[in-house]
């Protein structure tokens, strides 16, 4: 027997009895009783984001919300301002060029956040541009961007402000309608604790006006045919049921719980993760890290990819890898979603045990003690 | 207590064992584990396909396989040949029309399959079509078109043929590679026995040469992406994974059958519905029916509408309603995947209770009888 940890950043582990709510027998989709399903979700859905904008849910991976929020938003030739901090916001512009649209990147180096006035700037200079398009939290470096100041200077403008949420819904504070976003993007596999393969769009009514406007081709993911269907609570297309069941019942935990007892949750497995690798003498990669995912640099002369593989292999832990130029500089451990207090415990411990092994100049049981003194500090430290 | 049974072409029932396989505790799809996961159902698909071309699996309904069908293959302004034969026939021309393409339609009468010589004659007409687009078993009338009669004519040219077979894959003989198609579209809910969330596509040398060749806006459903990445047996984005380890499950239970054995029994099932219905005297809608679902024009002065709800609501049985124009006239009994014999023998026998009572002539037993006697009179009568 080897018992198996997952500590990577999605997909992340499923709660057992959201597994076994995917056993249900298969139903049909076309009639009442999923109807009522479906509604039951799309409100869930807009209670962890805290919209009150319809909610779109799409058979796909997170990167096909991503291409919903590009087509039904820019036509070939149109302008772009895109956020390029990591692997995941450089998709987007990639995304973009696919269907013929200019991009005006930002490029921030990986580890950093963008700065507002960079967006601003970029607005002032691209004035006809038709949104701009932003990470929330970027998985690969382990950054939490502010959004609610991009939302300030964005709302100003003619342009949307589109964000990828996929890894950072459910982990931290977000308010889209109060903050100016007009289109969040979030996938299953994170902190909405269900396996991957449906995502989701929150779409402002700012939104709308250009998605109504605009005459792309599209056709799997356009909004308008979504949001026609929506009115009976239909599915566009036959849905994933098993996985919109289990979405249910992990909708029901979050609720129970309470969106801000999940961030605050989070903020204390983030405070608690980062003060174990930094109580090691370990840098962290992020300038603003977020909660739901800790990327951690090795000590030099640690080659990270080692790392990675002697905890999986050795110890059964599975933890992100760094992403292209940082794979052999970082290891992300993650605490998102179904996460409490002993999944960062755990994943420090081995990490300990790693470092030594591989002759790392660290102390044993001091990334743990660091964790274990924010839990014991924390107000309200239930993992609930 | 009601219990329930799902006679509708898809979703349709899932094997116990399959569902629970998706309780398996979520793992990382960037790892060796997955890969040979990942090798293992496309190897699988290859052979319930019956091709040695590469299969593709992907995150979206069945309409996002079509949507790939057409992106790939086309480039706006491109010209398709498009079989409307139903509902489903009729969605490719409107993915073609969404992407620009010009249509050219060979519209049949619901009910009727395609003539082979229509197609000869509407690639003389249009030597500069981009391919054939058809359904192989059209869900919506019941009617499985002769795909291997518009393959000996559409491989004559340069034109790709390309097929939907959603509902049809694994219900009746379809050799691709000996056939001359190109291009075969499946999705996970039908004979594939799995939850919907998973659609595939197979891809011929000669499809790869136009796919090659096409520079149209694309980047979610991008094959050539795709193919690059599963060299490597990796999936270009976040698999579905609890679907991808039903599939491997399902897919063991189709092997261990064999398909050959699988097409003889959707033969048996689809004979005996068939037997069934004529036996009450009910017309078939389907000129030319398929094996894994059964159309049935209910009779004059009976709502075929008010019949589905009444098998739905005081029978626990969902069938198949008629789409659109046929709504009223026609249900869909359907016997494809995870279905034997009483699966047909309770379809007729809600069947025959509800006509009579809406006052039909019909005389009871009368319909199953007739299904017993081809289950008794079958080569091999068992349901494996």
């Amino acid at each position: 027997m080897k018992k198996r940890y997952l500590l990577a950043p999605g997909p992340t582990p499923v709660p057992e009895e959201v597994l076994l709510a995917m056993a249900r027998p298969i139903f049909h989709h076309r009639t009442d009783e999923f109807r009522t399903l479906f509604k039951r979700i799309t409100q869930g859905l807009q209670y962890v984001i805290q919209t009150s904008a319809a909610v779109f849910t799409q058979v796909s991976s997170g990167s096909g919300a991503m291409e919903a929020a590009v087509v039904n938003v820019l036509s070939p030739g149109d302008k772009a301002i895109v956020v390029d901090g990591g692997y995941f916001g450089a998709r987007f512009a990639e995304i973009a060029r696919a269907y013929g649209a200019e991009v005006v990147l930002i490029t921030i180096p990986w580890g950093e956040a963008v700065d507002a006035d960079a967006v601003h700037q970029a607005l002032k200079e691209n004035p006809e541009a038709k949104a701009v398009y932003t990470t929330f939290c970027e998985t690969s470096t382990g950054v939490v961007h502010d959004v609610k100041a991009l939302g300030e200077v964005v709302r100003e403008t003619d342009a949307l402000l589109v964000i990828d949420a996929i890894s950072g819904l459910g982990t931290v504070e977000l308010r889209p309608d109060d903050w100016g976003i007009d289109i969040v993007v979030a996938g299953s596999q994170k902190a909405l604790m269900i396996p991957p393969g449906l995502a989701f769009l929150s779409v402002s009514d700012k939104a709308w006006k250009v998605i109504e406007a605009n005459k792309s081709h599209r056709y799997y993911f356009d909004l308008l045919e979504a949001k026609e269907r929506l009115k009976s609570w239909d599915s566009r297309f036959t849905p994933a049921l098993s996985l919109v069941a289990a979405l249910d019942r992990s909708l029901g935990l979050i609720k129970e719980e309470g969106i801000e007892n999940v961030w605050a949750r989070h903020g204390m497995l983030g405070r608690a993760c980062r003060a174990g690798a930094q109580a090691l003498g370990l840098e962290l990669f992020a300038r603003r890290p977020a909660d739901g995912l800790t990327a951690v640099c090795m000590p030099e002369g640690i080659d990270a990819y080692e790392v990675y593989k002697r905890l999986l292999e050795e110890y059964g832990v599975t933890v992100g890898t760094g992403h292209t130029r940082i794979r052999n500089r970082v290891i992300r451990l993650a605490h998102l979603g179904y996460a409490g207090r002993f999944d960062v415990i755990l994943g420090l411990a081995a990490l300990e045990m790693v470092l030594k092994e591989m002759g790392a100049d660290i102390e044993r049981g001091k990334g743990v003690a660091a964790a274990e003194e924010i839990f014991a500090g924390a107000r309200d430290n239930r993992d609930r």
